[in-house]
């Protein structure tokens, strides 16, 4: 790590969200606690792989042993931001058995038929294990809103349920780390064009890409509200510039990571007299 | 790829198991259809894996404009083979959102009520899905002769199931990729003592990996049993030497970038007119 450029301050200080917030204010193409240049980020995050990959078998260790630690990273953004590309490099180093990925679409008719948090609760993380949500049940606060598909009183109904579940979760064990991706209008252009320009992702594009970007302003209008009403100390949010995406990436590694830290986790103890074990597997 | 030592011959067919076949006389040391080092093996891992992205890109791109193919991955092995380490290497590159990694432990007792197949059944990959079984059904008719759990003609009736079931499987667009890692009785002792000398490695020593050593050669005995009633075209079997961890990783990438191959992917065409879309991100 001699030469790798660090973050001068802690990500989660850098980009957790303060008294007064205002999205608008937020420079999509700043880097945040990161004065590192692309390459700089880039070698920073190759080198944090091993780290990030020891910190999360302890997480996964200590929970064989009783433990009931466990991390929940949401992650919401506008389309194009790059939630794909994050998921990819923040889960790439971990042990597959202990992460529980789960990307939200729609919802089917069955899970309409429930109250909002039916099918989100059944897929919060066990002991042990790092959740996260590409997509969450902000939808129902941020597209419901943009689109009026709920009244404001569901919408403030909505707000208090999510607290008090984030709540709920925080108390039996879960470290929440709530990401939006912040790029601008005219970044989601360049990058639809992008898609269109590429055969290959051409699969990824659809007409309704177009037709929500007619709504821009109310999304960030949607976001700034949900941000405002459910910005707990249990649950706090991060608006993470995600123009360049190199940076969106270092972030969300430095928040997770730092996540686990705080976690304080430790190898379990050996229950067993190592010397022992030594010598049965000798003779075995 | 100019410098990176290739295979010479295909791994499906180097591993694949044919008429006659003896695990005995399988060498775990050896790299079979391979004459790299360790170090070519590691540079060509690293290299294939925006090949490996790019197919299993194509899968589930297929999966979302109505293709049904499905890749399901089944690795069976002894403790300490280095299960995880393949999982990790083989998924690290691909999408999450396009796998579904299912490790299957000791069944509980709700499971137990049911026939050996139901739980396994629920976890098969859907359509564009990278499948990957961290053990499987397999274990019904491995641990479960070994330690006389189900009696001659239950193993035998649960051949025939797997049989069919594998076969409705691949009927319905699955690709089966079913291996074994194959490590001699020498390198578990000498990665059991490793486990012990790591405190960081303790959690997952327990004293039942020495219990199930004194079984070995029953184990081999039921391995070579469900591979001989079991190695169809459908979903054939492949014995991977194991004792060189980094030969084991580059035989299971090959095998499923093989298998993916066959599956003859593309990238969905547009339905839509390049042009007009273009038109309309740019006034957007």
């Amino acid at each position: 790590m001699a030469g790798v450029v660090k973050f001068e301050q802690h990500a989660s200080e850098a980009l957790r969200i303060g008294k007064g917030f205002s999205l608008a204010k937020v420079d999509p193409d700043s880097t945040p606690g990161y004065t590192g240049s692309k390459t700089d980020g880039q070698q920073l995050l190759a080198e944090l792989d091993d780290n990030l990959a020891e910190l999360q078998e302890k997480l996964f260790a200590e929970s064989r042993f009783g433990g009931t630690k466990r991390i929940l990273l949401v992650l919401q953004a506008m389309d194009t931001a790059g939630k794909g590309g994050i998921v990819n490099h923040v889960m790439a180093p971990m042990d597959p058995q202990g992460v529980q990925f789960k990307a939200f679409k729609a919802p089917t008719d069955e899970e309409k038929s429930y109250d909002f948090l039916w099918r989100i609760q059944k897929e919060v993380p066990a002991a042990g294990m790092v959740g996260i949500f590409d997509r969450s049940h902000y939808e129902d606060v941020l597209i419901h809103k943009v689109h009026s598909w709920a009244t404001p009183a569901e919408i403030k109904r909505r707000y208090v349920a999510i607290n008090e579940f984030e709540s709920r979760l925080s108390d039996s064990g879960t470290k929440i780390v709530k990401v939006m991706l912040y790029i601008s209008k005219d970044e989601q252009k360049a990058r639809l064009l992008a898609r269109l320009d590429n055969p290959a992702k051409h699969w990824k594009y659809s007409r309704g890409d177009i037709d929500e970007r007619a709504f821009w302003d109310d999304y960030m209008a949607a976001y700034q509200a949900a941000i405002d009403e459910t910005n707990t100390a249990a649950a706090p949010w991060h608006v993470i510039p995600a123009n360049k995406k190199w940076y969106a990436r270092i972030a969300v590694q430095q928040l997770v990571m730092g996540a686990m830290s705080e976690l304080k986790l430790e190898w379990p103890k050996a229950e067993f007299d190592v010397d022992i074990e030594r010598a049965l597997v000798e003779k075995s």
